[in-house]
């Protein structure tokens, strides 16, 4: 992949090395994700349908990894289809879209990229099916080089909307949204990253983020890599932390942002949210256009997936409550905009009224 | 333990039988808390060194079980002094109370049965040292019959105090406030058994509780084996389940009050006071007037005991973060007065404000 490339300002690759989603030749490996920090493992990819299962394990996950991940799903669906005419193959596509939609209902960004990789076949002339392999392909590739400029931006403008004082921040996130999250930087970790780069970082306080443990196994061990100075915290402690003056801004993810700014995003990121408001913390959102839903009105409207209850009855396979409990297990919340300070996006940082001047943007980028 | 003759309407063996804490003629026998639900096991201590190291380990906790644990302590350590005169012993006595005040700084039920064990051989006349251990034995055993009174009268004075509506309610409650937590019954969990019993309890939701899920571990498994419904959550899934209204009132213990109402509890209490009130859901605690600390102005001179990193760093001893990370584990934190609905009490509910009405019962229990 031509990391190198991208900006002639940067060279990325001295910014991250990891990539959680590598292109070799005719396959994609993923850094599976569901085994570190325990273990750096890569797993290849080949087939559509290992990659809508790898999606739904969670071996690749972070909405923006997701759609990038997706997009060589298409691609590779595409390839399963062999030499058929032209509508035939873009039928066919269509049910691969169809699987590889039905893999994880909130993140915008999986609909979005599977959206602009149909848009590439069908704004395409070619006819014959290699070649409209060789579009979705090329297309694949766009969006995944795109998602890493775009996070390096996205980190570039949060460093602008960091309050002036103190000098060295202590920031605390939520989830993983870093490398492994993304094509690579990540968005709210990569605002992390961009204030380590300039030394506006004190440290990050990273929740851990029950029941899937993503800031203590994947948060942690990235800013690890990096000697970014992290401290984890149960979830319930980002109220006390605040209390005690340890937190100077709050920066997450998101999963969907409704056209107000109404946002999905792990599940948790609401509380964390109230809570940050009751101390008068500022927080925000890093999220790359592509992951605003502009066609919903507000939060109310983005389903919530519920996972298996064995994540909250067990950890590490071994269970910690009792048989004949019950559980409940949505894997995201939606907080409401009035609760968020500004969405940082790789145009700019806007308030969420503010979230409609970047409609232009977000089709611009489709096409 | 004479449990049936507690009150002559009760027969307190049909309302629990769990029992962390069993007096066998010269010994105690303690439920081993940090090996449930995997596998129920007992405990035998005859010497005070050996209850304080429970205490640290958390073989028992619960701030009215400590209370309760350290009376048989101070008794324990009695015995070991052998035949001294009267003075030798209280000064003795002295150092075995402050053993057993070293072990956990934050719940003021510890330092409350030292104050009375020691309070009952300072007003005792004896002076063999034999006829002042047995003093011992006899206050130890009546502040454990009394707290198993008390935390029944806490669940009735609780009943009084729900919401009207629904008639069925859904209970949150955070840690383990139950017979576990105290010397059977419980407190905040006490309330949901006598709602339990009474027929207004649609489901108790209970929060996990990092990092030693004692929700999950026990709160969940005192609940199953009385057939209370019980669904697990993590403690971030609070506030999503308020927004979605699945929550009526909330129901915590305390480990210290100040005489203003702030309130020390078990980590994750204080967001979920936050977030309770953002939700416009009641919020009561639930403990003995024994909890209350009349000699704290307010919350911010209570300790808070900072516990061992890995407790957050592994889970079942498997380590669930990178080397290199850090960590933050306080143990409990402070819910200011102003987001308390009320205090339930075994003399009844009162507001934060009206604590010092129950000053004057607070000092009968002591002599």
């Amino acid at each position: 992949m031509p990391l190198n490339s991208l900006n002639a300002d940067v060279d990325m690759s001295e910014i991250t090395h990891v990539y959680p989603i590598l292109w070799r030749e005719d396959h994609i490996l993923l850094i599976d994700q569901t085994r570190l920090p325990r273990e750096y493992g890569l797993v290849e990819i080949r087939r559509s349908e290992d990659l809508a299962e790898a999606i739904r394990t969670m071996i690749v996950r972070g909405a923006p990894a997701i759609g990038v991940a997706a997009s060589y799903g298409m691609y590779m669906g595409a390839k399963e289809l062999g030499e058929v005419d032209r509508a035939t193959f873009l039928s066919k596509l269509e049910d691969v879209a169809e699987m590889l939609r039905g893999t994880r209902p909130t993140a915008v960004n999986l609909f979005w990229a599977i959206e602009r990789m149909m848009g590439a076949v069908q704004d395409s002339r070619e006819i014959q099916a290699d070649k409209l392999v060789a579009v979705l392909l090329k297309e694949a590739q766009a969006i995944h080089l795109s998602d890493l400029e775009t996070c390096y931006r996205i980190g570039e403008q949060g460093l602008g909307v960091l309050p002036e004082s103190p000098s060295k921040l202590r920031i605390m996130t939520h989830c993983n949204t870093g490398s492994l999250a993304t094509a690579g930087y990540g968005t709210a970790l990569g605002v992390v990253r961009s204030a380590h780069r300039r030394g506006r970082l004190e440290r990050v306080y990273a929740g851990e983020t029950r029941p899937r443990l993503q800031g203590a196994k994947l948060t942690a061990w990235e800013c690890v890599q990096e000697d970014i100075p992290v401290t984890l915290i149960t979830d319930s402690m980002a109220a006390h932390c605040m209390n005690q003056g340890r937190i100077d801004v709050v920066i997450v993810g998101a999963d969907r942002i409704a056209a107000n700014g109404d946002t999905a995003n792990k599940i948790g990121t609401y509380g964390l949210a109230l809570v940050a408001k009751a101390h008068n913390i500022p927080f925000y959102v890093a999220a790359p256009i592509s992951t605003v839903d502009f066609a919903l009105a507000d939060g109310s409207q983005i389903p919530i997936e519920e996972r298996d209850p064995a994540e909250i009855a067990q950890i590490e396979g071994e269970p910690i409550c009792p048989a004949g409990a019950e559980f409940y297990n949505p894997a995201f919340d939606v907080t409401p905009a009035e609760l968020i300070t500004g969405v940082i996006t790789e145009e700019g940082c806007v308030t969420p009224e503010e979230l409609s001047t970047l409609k232009d943007s977000a089709h611009a980028s489709v096409r």
